[in-house]
């Protein structure tokens, strides 16, 4: 199997781009990616967009073969790559077994989703709920935020663990979001306080107080609330992939793709073994640790999928990070800051970097690649060297994890 | 580069399918191949499903996830891959990469779609043209019957050609869906005629006065009428690929896919530089014949895709069967047809099999499996040793080639 690495990276903007279309989003990232990689356009010979549904959110079909046109990549082969919110994590994959297997040279992913036009309430949430089951689950109400919430309350019941130490994820998440000039909200949650209080919404002696409002953070599926949620966003993210033998060549820091692992579990939620084991991460982690030849105690800094807070505090226990029940607490207690044991999220995450879904797969590589090269700025890990990634498609049922590490 | 080889094919009977949904025919093609194969289910590694709108059509994302599940192959890892109407060459693609690369040792790939319960008229038509660039011909009403008819003009009277000639094409294929238990329309020409005759609509000579007939067979995009368009059908179909190696471990007659291309030209189809010329198949075509050591010549067999009968006069010269403005002719003589100089479509084509979008680069593939096997009964090409496809995404802005021989 030839090695792959990854030679450039190119990310948006992520949040409200009310002025570029989703072709505009992907084209952005990619161009970005080409330019930072220093490769020649003509030499691509196969391209991957990642993306869950332009067909309705933007009535658009081919997206792939459109984007290589756009950018001036013909005659390279496109494909447009589906795997729910991990659509990107999919597309790296495609890219990745393109140059592994020898069938390209050099290979553009990129993921985006354009969605902050939609006007219409519900539609977004409603089309991301087309991943659940249409009789046992989506007929009966049952939606992404639901799971989350049924989630959540398991968790805290289980573990007991308090709603407090998932709210300290989103603060951690918002306070990373800050440092970083890509993200949807470039805010700490104290900022959202002061702004409050300055508008005359109230008063609150700390966070958790202010976090605890329903006027100011209201219930969107109990007990999850507003902070504990990611936003609808726009964005791209994009990666250039080369045979690693020839990675010198184009980029000085080539950072290598050591291990990807992918696994599924049951549809229907209620099928699982158990609601607080992310059963298919234990599985594509363990994949991806086995084939890079590491264990979580290798690894510098996490980009985990919080499209919910929990799911942060779960997936940091699965991955190998803490032991069952501990994630919630060790976030609590500081351990996934940047500086902790093990950074998590150092871009934001879904949480304040935003979530334009078939991007968020490509651009927690893309934030590895930044923090791996040195090149975080504010929010640089010190001295990562090696890290790994958590992308969901659908609750928890469709899961990839990607390894990367300096060459 | 792991050689990859197919040990099981699945093909669900295409046409209206009133009692199927997209999960049902996706589920059974695949228990089908995986029967065919004699695999066990929990060797699978990977799943890849083509399909290009369940979003639009069936309100399902994350068919891939769904299917392990539904089929019991929980943790292989799962994907959706979407390119327009070559949804299934693109997705037999990824599922070759898999093995190829190394990193899949047992791979299912299934290609389908549900079309034919939904009554909106247009709808179908409509969502197909969201391949079509939205500004420079969405906006101003062209739809892919619409290139098609222009192509047949411009065809036409380049190389002096007749429109009987691409009816021709539609009788063939007839005929040979005829031969085809799993085909649309078991039907030929000549039958539909009888029966119109029998009902009193009209007498007709012969078949070239009948297609000509506005009553029985009405203009859909001037100069192509209904018998030379594919039909809307529902179905699925799948394939078991594994590495060769192995594969005389599942299968006593395993066949090598020995080639893959795929290629992509200008969206807009003005923009080409030649109307008639094919350019992305003259490439991924070649691409076929240099991985797999062959030429046109070495051919017994071909699956073109004719959505519209011109495309397969076109596409039998790009491929590099004919000479350019040769291709109707050479059909209208027969040289297409069963015991023919090159047997195109003995399946019938998507003009007989019919065409469910993302199950036809799949089914082409299963055609040719079973005639390289000796399976394919009344339609059986003598000896076919070797065979190639082409499967369009979009209209010709991408294209796949995949070629195929016994090992």
């Amino acid at each position: 199997m030839n090695k792959v690495a990854i030679v450039g990276v190119g990310h948006t903007k992520f949040g409200k781009l009310q002025d570029k279309g989703l072709m505009d989003l992907l084209s952005d990232a990619s161009l970005e990616a080409i330019q930072d990689s220093n490769t020649s356009d003509k030499n691509f010979d196969s391209v991957y967009v990642g993306a869950m549904s332009p067909s309705a959110f933007n009535n658009l079909s081919g997206v792939a073969s459109a984007l290589v046109d756009k950018i001036g990549l013909i005659p390279a082969a496109a494909d447009h790559i589906k795997n729910g919110p991990a659509s990107g994590g999919s597309a790296v994959k495609a890219g990745f077994q393109a140059i592994a297997s020898g069938m390209s040279d050099l290979v553009l992913v990129v993921g985006g989703e354009k969605m902050t036009h939609i006007t219409t309430p519900g539609y977004v949430t409603a089309n991301v709920a087309t991943l659940t089951h249409p009789e046992a689950e989506r007929r009966h109400g049952a939606s992404l935020p639901s799971f989350a919430g049924l989630l959540t309350r398991a968790y805290l019941e289980k573990y007991d663990a308090k709603l407090e130490w998932i709210s300290d994820i989103a603060i951690k998440n918002h306070k990373n979001g800050a440092l970083n000039p890509n993200a949807h909200f470039q805010r700490t949650i104290e900022s959202f306080m002061e702004s409050a209080m300055k508008k005359g919404k109230g008063t609150w002696e700390n966070l958790h107080e202010f976090l605890n409002d329903d006027k100011t953070n209201p219930i969107i599926a109990d007990p999850l609330r507003l902070f504990h949620v990611c936003p609808i966003s726009d964005g791209a993210a994009a990666l250039v992939l080369c045979n690693a033998e020839e990675a010198k060549k184009y980029c000085d820091t080539p950072i290598l793709i050591s291990g990807i692992g992918q696994a599924t579990d049951t549809q229907i939620v209620f099928e699982r073994e158990e609601l607080t084991t992310l059963k298919a991460l234990r599985i594509c982690s363990n994949q991806a640790y086995k084939m890079a030849h590491k264990s979580p105690k290798d690894m510098d800094v996490a980009e985990l999928h919080d499209a919910f807070e929990i799911l942060e505090a779960v997936q940091s226990e699965d991955i190998g990070f803490f032991q069952k029940g501990e994630g919630a607490k060790a976030a609590h207690e500081g351990l996934t800051e940047i500086g902790g044991k093990i950074p998590i999220n150092p871009s934001g995450g879904l949480k304040a970097r935003g979530h334009p879904l078939g991007a968020t797969g490509v651009a927690q590589v893309v934030e590895l690649v930044w923090q791996l090269r040195g090149e975080a700025g504010k929010r640089q890990v010190d001295n990562a060297k090696t890290g790994i990634t958590c992308n969901f498609g659908g609750f928890g049922n469709n899961i990839l994890s990607i390894l990367v590490e300096r060459m």
